[in-house]
């Protein structure tokens, strides 16, 4: 154990190496059951057998490393994240959890330790969803959430899933053969980077995520009357667009003053046949609400249409409110977090709670065990881009943290 | 004279038939110098020479129409307004001033008017400056404010306005023989739709023009931060279009502010890579801002600019402000609007002054000649669309009025 310096070059060397495999020469792009993908897969399983795993690559194409418990009846703890990536991605996000896994594994199983649980490392095949418009494909094989109708689902050159796994070496038919049953489940522990600014700003090297936040996603459509930017007066205009800036605002607003579980953005504002002498007369945006509390959430995105419509309706505009998406909030383990927070304060740090409001493996997981994730801060919290970066210092904390909390696990049997 | 109802039905016919030719079926498009324009030119020639005027087509393609003054060293007063139309246009836009026109010198022509200046009729062959992006080709040429270098300018199809003048039967190099010197002039009147509300709104079939509003317009680019949009607290945001969404209601409620002569428009607004789920680190934005009173204008953008700058600053964004397009305002001639209105006032109606908030070419023409306009009620204003409308009755009250107009001047001498 310890000596985390010298194990967080070597994580570090595995990150750089992993993300040298992409589909593209200079950037960071595997996306599921492609060519680097598999190439990529084929270098962490090396190293998971150089570290005295029993390897296997199951139907989805996850890649699991197994150090067993000699207990009878031994339940199975996961450490897992992704190492599919999106288009220009970052090397972090995904592979820091896996990798980090296979150090803790790896330290295990050089010291033979003997185990109250089996310890199952996952290099989960697809959790960014790129190539398919799908989430967490990986994940939801293992707990037994995926849908068989994803199977018939094409990518952009009309190669469908069940194709592609097939390609991949996997029988589509056989999904169900690698689930993971709900019983079976000790628990899980994820690390990601935070991918949010929250550690860069406090100058903490790690957080402990108490949830992860739901998510409401809507188009609006508002109409008003186009017009001729130099003819119509200001007080008989119906502008589309204005009555769209106005909502922006009202989304910002009323986020702020809820504090800070509750998040809502603006990302698409379109305005149609747009000309800078034509005064717009439809625009259609996007709102993406998020909050922890599934409560909180509802009621948010209620009065949040509410106050949308009595807008519209006040500059004489028409309001088409639209929910595309949702997804429900989701509640890291209590106990799994007391004894990261343990972990945390051992190693020195102050403990810092954060909740996620980006989607991880650890969402469908958490429907079927006990789960928690721990953060590690980024550069500026930015991610999904090549600027994407964790010191070497950072990965030295997260390690001694994961450790310290896997040994607590451990030695709690 | 009189008989204006039965003289609207005519017009209103020849409005009708003008419309007909178009370089689409069932829509209304006839841009500068193609076969559909020429088609619809000839059949305005037609009428033209059918009413005893003098006709010819000048080198960029404007026809003209004379009645000569027997007087010696008689000046010339100029009718006119354009036969080309936007893309999918309107009936009216253009049309109704030529034709208008060409009733009224019907008239005098008939009874032999004796005329104190020669009256010549345009029919301007480029207001809308669709094909070659240019504005007011044909009242350049004829005011002499042409710019040679625009004749090397291409078309979507690579045609230059060099070629397509030649193919019209025009000599590009002789543009210059088809000014009227500024001396010659004595003034200029054009009958237009208003292309606003306001005469719609007050239910007045007609309105005095005191002045063509100048212009500015400003592209404006808002730089902050991209982020997840469920990562990035709503505290540490730097949302580029929440910045912009700012700006669109400062501008609308400084404008509203400044009363009716100010006019401020969002028209275009654009989230470079936006994404849902994405919080924009860039937008860019349009601004096009309006006042026939220069010092206003020039007050209101310097006040505008300095605004945004601080809205932007106090987010935490960059704004980069590039002035790309300004015209200065025009004012119409005191002498001639005192005639117009009194015309206005013998005809029965209120004398309503309205600001020209579009571009016509009474804009060039002021620049050598004492200029005026008469706008004609559309319905509910709508304009470079097909529901452009004008009902008889104010075909009839605007030919009542430039009759009335006109003749005062051939009174006056």
């Amino acid at each position: 154990m310890s000596n985390y310096p010298e194990r967080a070059a070597q994580l570090m060397r595995r990150i750089e190496q992993l993300a040298a495999i992409s589909e593209e020469a200079g950037v960071v792009t595997r996306t599921f059951g492609t060519p680097a993908f598999v190439q990529g897969r084929d270098l962490v399983q090396q190293w998971m057998q150089q570290a005295g795993l029993e390897v296997r690559v199951d139907n989805i194409g996850n890649l699991r490393g197994r150090l067993a418990s000699a207990r009878p009846g031994a339940k199975t703890f996961v450490i897992g994240s992704h190492i599919d990536t999106v288009v220009n991605a970052g090397r972090f996000d995904g592979p820091l959890g896996v990798l980090l896994g296979l150090d803790l594994l790896e330290q295990l199983a050089a010291r033979r330790a003997e185990l109250p649980f089996h310890l199952e490392l996952l290099a989960f095949s697809d959790e960014e969803g790129v190539r398919f418009h799908t989430t967490y494909l990986g994940s939801k094989v293992l707990t037994g959430a995926f849908e068989p109708d994803l199977l018939g689902r094409t990518d952009a050159a009309g190669i469908s899933l069940a194709e592609a796994i097939t390609t991949m070496g996997g029988n589509p038919t056989q999904l169900a053969a690698d689930v993971l049953p709900a019983v079976e489940w000790q628990g899980y522990f994820e690390a990601h980077i935070e991918q949010g600014p929250v550690l860069w700003e406090q100058q903490v090297p790690v957080a402990v995520v108490t949830a992860i936040a739901g998510q409401r996603r809507v188009e609006l459509t508002f109409r008003g009357m186009a017009g001729h930017a130099g003819t119509v007066p200001m007080t008989m205009r119906q502008d589309a667009l204005a009555g769209a800036a106005e909502f922006v605002l009202l989304a910002e607003q009323f986020a702020r003053a809820h504090g800070r579980s509750l998040v809502a953005t603006v990302g698409k504002l379109q305005v149609p046949h747009a000309a800078s002498n034509v005064i717009p007369g439809e625009v259609v945006c996007s709102l993406d609400l998020r909050s922890p509390d599934e409560a909180e959430l509802a009621a948010a995105y209620e009065q949040l249409r509410q106050q949308a419509e009595a807008q519209a309706t006040r500059r004489g505009l028409t309001l088409d409110w639209q929910l595309v998406q949702q997804t429900a909030p989701v509640s890291c383990d209590v106990a799994l977090n007391a004894g990261l927070r343990e972990a945390v304060a051992a190693a020195g740090y102050p403990v810092i709670e954060l909740v996620s409001g980006a989607g991880h493996d650890a969402v469908p997981v958490s429907q079927v065990a006990p789960a928690t994730m721990l953060f590690v801060r980024c550069y500026r919290g930015i991610s999904h881009n090549p600027l994407e970066n964790v010191e070497p210092a950072d990965l030295a904390a997260a390690l001694q943290v994961a450790e310290q909390f896997l040994a607590g696990l451990i030695s709690a049997g």
